[in-house]
């Protein structure tokens, strides 16, 4: 406790605060990874991320590989998609550009369609442009951690099945996965990616990803080999079935020590009903996003249903630049992070709420960092 | 403390046993991946790295990257070879199988040098090989996990650098960096990968790897683009120069915890001469082998010049299986590996020795491992 009283309370988008017994685990003395009681908490991790997503269907398959969430979209770029197929690339931020760059590297043809800064493309948009090719898989980023625009991925879900219902939806859920509702079968999605460090409470190490059963069936009629080795669900498909089944196997050597720590955030997260997490983060997005509408600050994405729950990317007051107001909200124990979208980099910065910072009010994060952000603010006008 | 003491003894080729020092890094408070403190020691990590390979080279470049050892196959994979290039992978065990496998991924043409199980490929056997065809890399396992052959790569390295000298020298490193002699810079090695939770006694979550300024130079003058998004140098290496340069900087977010636990196991590696630790990992594999053999049991690696100085794999005696002894072994809190080459994989089980079960005398793993071998083998026959 003392080590974790003495550091910032860090409130960016990712990686956010962990809770003690998260970080208690991260410290397990080592452990075979492929001994019994390895084996078994590795088994009981995935299905705990089978309830993570809200999916029953035993043809469905979770995954979890050492990495970071970018090896993602590896994952999906080098065994669902053969070269020279399309992908039709949703861009609410910085993150579409990198997914279509994941996606050029293995050989597919994305085509990205763009919004303005703050927003994301509307449905009748995204209709038209299915209409106008055949795609293989459309992508949407769940949230966009470089603008905080929250994507509809359930009504986006919906028109793909009405108007291209053999497109995959895979969905880059780095910044929302434990923090904004997902329902992977009944919303019909096809690979949700994300990563450990946000709103799953994890240390940053592990890449988190939900195969539907199509999307299995998918990789397993590809005419082409994967284009990548250690993203190759030929090599850990088979390992991550035997986990489930508390046999031990190996390709590499996953890390007993973040998947310890995984399967204990899990635990935590999954012992209230999660439609309450989703509840409580909405809450407190629209307390944080009333109070700093309240210091006259104004959002990147403008429209209500456009803002994530889990952060919020906010624009700096004409004449306080980032590098007079971070300083300032750290010397009051409070770390935000800077704008991360190329264009804009300079002129905002970013508040994220995710997590026990969310989920545990005796912690007083939000009001310790929303105080500080205005008295913050108010010493950068001086 | 009393964590650590309540577990089994873990005596595999890695995951090692690992320092409480360590393991108490591994839960370090959440800290942002591109702020001061992390940037500060995520730089100073990557110049330990540089220590670790005795390099001095400013032209050569360590790596960093979350993920497991197998993605440096990846890495050299699809960043140093071109389709349709050449490359000689030496065979000592099953992961020259794998790294083979890899290189195909990505277009290379692999040829394996195989030699008979337990044992390498010979000086002459790879010279006429070097002289047959040109190669664009040579492969050398330094030490198989599977079989616990060492490779010569000092007297390979010269040999390629006489016979081939155009031909980049890569070494799989997983189960030597940290225990076995490694001069980067003096013998002339192009890339050195491993991984983070054999001899660096790190947990399992990262890759490392190490490259020459020629490597770096062979990547700078590909024709085609890397053939991988996330292990892609051109993603990485600028992030890998501004850490090092203590500057923030994003391609895929860091795991703190781990660089942390990198850092801290790394400062203790280096607060003795390297050279005391490769000659006490010698001796103390020469005392474990000697033992072995008054038990009247074989080692795969029947030369002497030829066994790893970080692990022992041995042949069960007539009668006794793996079933039979390694639970044995568990009810003594000792926990060995079974075998893994497929060919002989219920013949033979293994015995790692390395990190602080070596360096650390007063814990005193090594006479209870082979006092409890004794007794199970010994019970086994009953």
């Amino acid at each position: 406790m003392s080590k974790q009283a003495a550091h910032p309370t860090l409130l960016i988008p990712g990686p956010i605060e962990f809770d003690d017994a998260v970080l208690d685990a991260m410290a397990t003395p080592s452990q075979s990874h492929v001994g019994g009681p390895f084996v078994n908490t590795f088994g009981d991790t995935l299905k705990q991320v089978r309830d993570l997503f809200i999916s029953t269907d035993p043809a469905a398959q979770p995954l979890v590989v050492s990495g970071s969430g970018t090896l993602g979209w590896d994952f999906v770029a080098a065994n669902l998609v053969e070269p020279e197929e399309e992908v039709l690339v949703l861009h609410s931020g910085y993150f579409a550009d990198s997914f279509a760059d994941c996606l050029s590297t293995y050989g597919a043809r994305p085509t990205q369609l763009k919004a303005p800064i703050g927003s994301r493309p509307s449905l009748a948009e995204i209709e038209k442009a299915l209409k106008e090719k055949s795609y293989k898989v459309i992508t949407i980023t769940h949230v966009d951690t470089s603008t905080g625009v929250l994507s509809d991925i359930k009504a986006v879900a919906e028109l793909v099945q009405k108007v291209s219902p053999n497109t995959l939806v895979v969905v880059d859920g780095v910044c929302s996965v434990g923090c904004e509702e997902i329902r992977f079968d009944e919303w019909g999605l096809d690979v949700v990616l994300t990563a450990s460090q946000k709103a799953i409470g994890v240390p940053a190490g592990l890449s988190i990803l939900m195969l539907s059963g199509r999307a299995v069936e998918t990789f397993n009629s590809r005419k082409s080999k994967p284009g990548s080795y250690f993203a190759s669900f030929a090599n850990w498909l088979p390992i991550m079935r035997n986990y489930e089944a508390k046999k031990p196997s190996y390709f590499a050597t996953p890390s007993p020590q973040l998947i310890h720590a995984l399967h204990t955030s899990l635990t935590q997260i999954l012992s209230i009903p999660l439609a309450d997490r989703f509840t409580r983060h909405k809450s407190t997005s629209q307390y944080v996003k009333s109070k700093i509408a309240e210091l006259g600050l104004k959002q990147l994405a403008s429209k209500p249903e456009e803002q994530a729950n889990g952060m919020t990317a906010i624009y700096l007051p004409e004449g306080v630049a980032i590098p007079d107001l971070l300083p300032k909200l750290m010397a009051k124990g409070v770390v935000f992070a800077g704008g991360l979208h190329k264009e804009i980099a300079t002129k905002y910065f970013r508040f994220g709420h995710m997590g026990v910072s969310v989920m545990n009010n005796d912690l007083g994060h939000m009001d310790k960092a929303l105080a500080a952000l205005k008295e913050s603010l108010e010493a950068c006008k001086k």
